[in-house]
């Protein structure tokens, strides 16, 4: 533990490679593009083998195409730490999501490197496999292949020019035949670590560098159509109507109420239609979607049969006909205590105190709620901007994000798992 | 006033005039098609026009077409007394719009014939041109012309081929350059009563076959826009968020909760949308119509001025931008006392005593607010179904209320003007 204090990253060089590694795919107007499989991504990937190799790590790529990097510890028994996020983007996307979290943990590394610290557990910087999913509509398909819950099935997935996910990875050189290989063994990593941006505001509302992330929600979808009975605006009194779009009123403002009295969730109310829509004509059906996240799947769950009950009982009321129908439900994956107690232990040696935030974005990270204890650092994000150009985090919160990683990824490494 | 227990009208010949009329222009799904100043509504015009002279009437038509059969009063300088209502229709619509009210009065006329009653007053039966808008998307051009407010620019609208109101006037037979004439003084009319189906399902739930209506009333059209802050639905704490939809929740609960605090205001929020539209996209803007209905022009001035300034305070508390456009603001046209006292009267006389309700859609005598009292008898529709091949109205019914409106004619035209 006593080595947690010793190095400090270089803000300078991390800075200079997230600017560097943002020129690949780079447009006029500055947005991002690099896709899975395509010569881009390859070039991408090239530049971050090479900086792993500075780092002092052994650079490898397993079968579906993630980037390894593996800095050696001392006891070659010791269960591996993991930390990594991806070099994918969106199509014009910015030159932070993903790729910060990728050059902060070889920065720290680096650091650990440069120290001449050699932790007891082997640390592995992996860059995963197209986590984006802008391709193909599917994504974490190298952080699912490390979980071992990827599919032959999946990789048939197709992009827009008809190429499967199993043609495009073959031809970049990978295996998908073998993507079983790429899987590993619980027991054998203790514990995944993931610095990301935050995109969201929250960091920055708060006057606040670097977060505590304590579980990525994950996001249930439900459909709801509400029939009621159309009619002519000045012929049918109001005691009279059987208006869907009342009874939707109930349930927005009871959704909007009771997902407050719950500490993490949100609840978006995002597609609405209401038909037929005529400005003299009362609604005869409203269509909506939900969408719900929770880190607790337990609070998801009793939040989610509230919100169920209530509309059955508002629909009763008013005599109004509905369905629910589920387009999808992720499982959240909360944070692992041991890794969130050495984030903030990090922090604290750093003479930081982290917020703590929930992370209502998807990542690598919460495909290993099976397979090994996790944590995510956040790093503030300049208005919340993600996805575009405009995406904007500081290069002191970069810094102070990673110094924050480096100490996280000092502790896990050199302690035996309990 | 002892002539109004004379006669009973005939309720066979009623339907069977209704059915024959409803022949011109069905179709195989039994939907009537009329539109104005076809060939179609020129049979129906000679239809009615024979039904006119049948009942001891003079016919003629005036320059826009509205079709006027007099049946002439001892006192040629009396104020004449008005019933009517249209014959055009709207794209496959039913037998009874319209058409009973016209075919009504013919029959009351008719029954004051043949029990050989002549009133003080002259009594004048009028189909009106085109009241729908089906064909132009402008209506009620006979009983504007009537009321003196149709102007020759309400002539250039075009309907669906291009041509215009008045071009499709001239080309059946009538004069556009003289629709002037057409109008008519305040002080020669002494009140206009029309029957009408109701349209709605407010005779029918109170089982009742006849109302009698205590106004029109006029809508008025506002189109809201709300403005918040689009954002992932994942990335974005609750109380972090700026969600129109969440101040639209509130202000459509406000709209439906404070408008039933009025007597007869009725408000519809019918044209709804939510943009971008994304399930996990919290909503940047939303979009809603409102149309808002009082026959009391002061109580939805104050039921409006409330929506807006609650809508003012919920966005500002949200911290949402928004705007109100003005679409329309029709006045209501309130039925006058006088009218509404002999529509009771004649009803007393009949062994009834009529439910009140407000006419939610527009009608012609809503164009005759400022021109003479008026007032209107609705006819319990089924189902309250309109504009539809289902609109029907039974042979009771239809002979009920045209029972009402002989004596209502009986009263208004046999009594001085006060």
């Amino acid at each position: 533990m006593n080595n947690t204090m010793i190095g400090t990253v270089n803000g300078d060089r991390l800075w200079a490679r997230l600017m560097e590694l943002g020129k690949i795919g780079e447009d006029e107007q500055g947005g991002v593009t690099r896709f899975s499989f395509t010569e881009l991504e390859r070039q991408a990937k090239e530049q971050v083998a090479s900086y792993m190799s500075e780092a002092g790590m052994q650079v490898r790529e397993d079968a579906v195409g993630n980037l390894i990097g593996t800095y050696v510890g001392t006891d070659p028994d010791a269960a591996v730490v993991i930390s990594g996020s991806h070099i994918d983007t969106v199509l014009h996307g910015g030159k932070f999501d993903g790729a910060l979290g990728v050059l902060a943990a070889i920065e720290a590394i680096q650091t650990m490197y440069e120290n001449s610290i050699q932790p007891k557990h082997t640390i592995e910087v992996v860059a995963f496999t197209d986590e984006e999913g802008s391709r193909f509509g599917f994504g974490m398909i190298g952080s699912r292949a490390l979980a071992g819950t990827l599919k032959q099935d999946n990789l048939t997935q197709r992009d827009e020019q008809g190429v499967t996910i199993a043609e495009a990875m073959e031809a970049a050189g990978y295996v998908p035949s073998q993507l079983a290989s790429a899987a590993r063994k619980s027991e054998e990593i203790k514990g995944y670590v993931e610095l990301h941006i935050e995109q969201g505001r929250v960091l920055e509302q708060l006057n606040q560098p670097v977060g505590l992330v304590t579980g990525i929600a994950g996001p249930l979808w439900l459909q709801f159509t509400l029939n009621g009975q159309a009619g002519h605006a000045g012929a049918t009194p109001m005691n009279m109507r059987r208006d869907p779009l009342e009874a939707a009123t109930a349930i927005f403002d009871y959704i909007y109420r009771e997902t407050r009295q719950f500490k993490h969730a949100v609840a978006t109310v995002g597609k609405l239609r209401v038909l037929p829509g005529g400005v003299n004509v009362i609604p005869g059906e409203v269509q909506f979607s939900l969408d719900l996240r929770d880190i607790d799947e337990a609070q998801r769950n009793e939040l989610e049969q509230r919100i169920r009950n209530f509309t059955d009982q508002v629909c009763k009321q008013q005599s109004i006909e509905y369905s629910i129908e589920l387009l999808q439900r992720v499982p959240p994956a909360p944070s692992s205590p041991e890794i969130m107690a050495a984030i903030e232990e990090a922090a604290r040696l750093n003479g930081m105190e982290l917020p703590t935030l929930v992370s209502g974005a998807g990542h690598d990270g919460m495909q290993f709620h099976s397979l090994c204890p996790l944590g995510m650092i956040f790093v503030r994000s300049k208005d919340g901007i993600s996805h575009n150009p405009q995406e904007y985090s500081s290069k002191e919160d970069c810094a102070a994000g990673t110094q924050v990683l480096y100490s996280t990824l000092l502790q896990l490494a050199a302690v035996e798992r309990s």
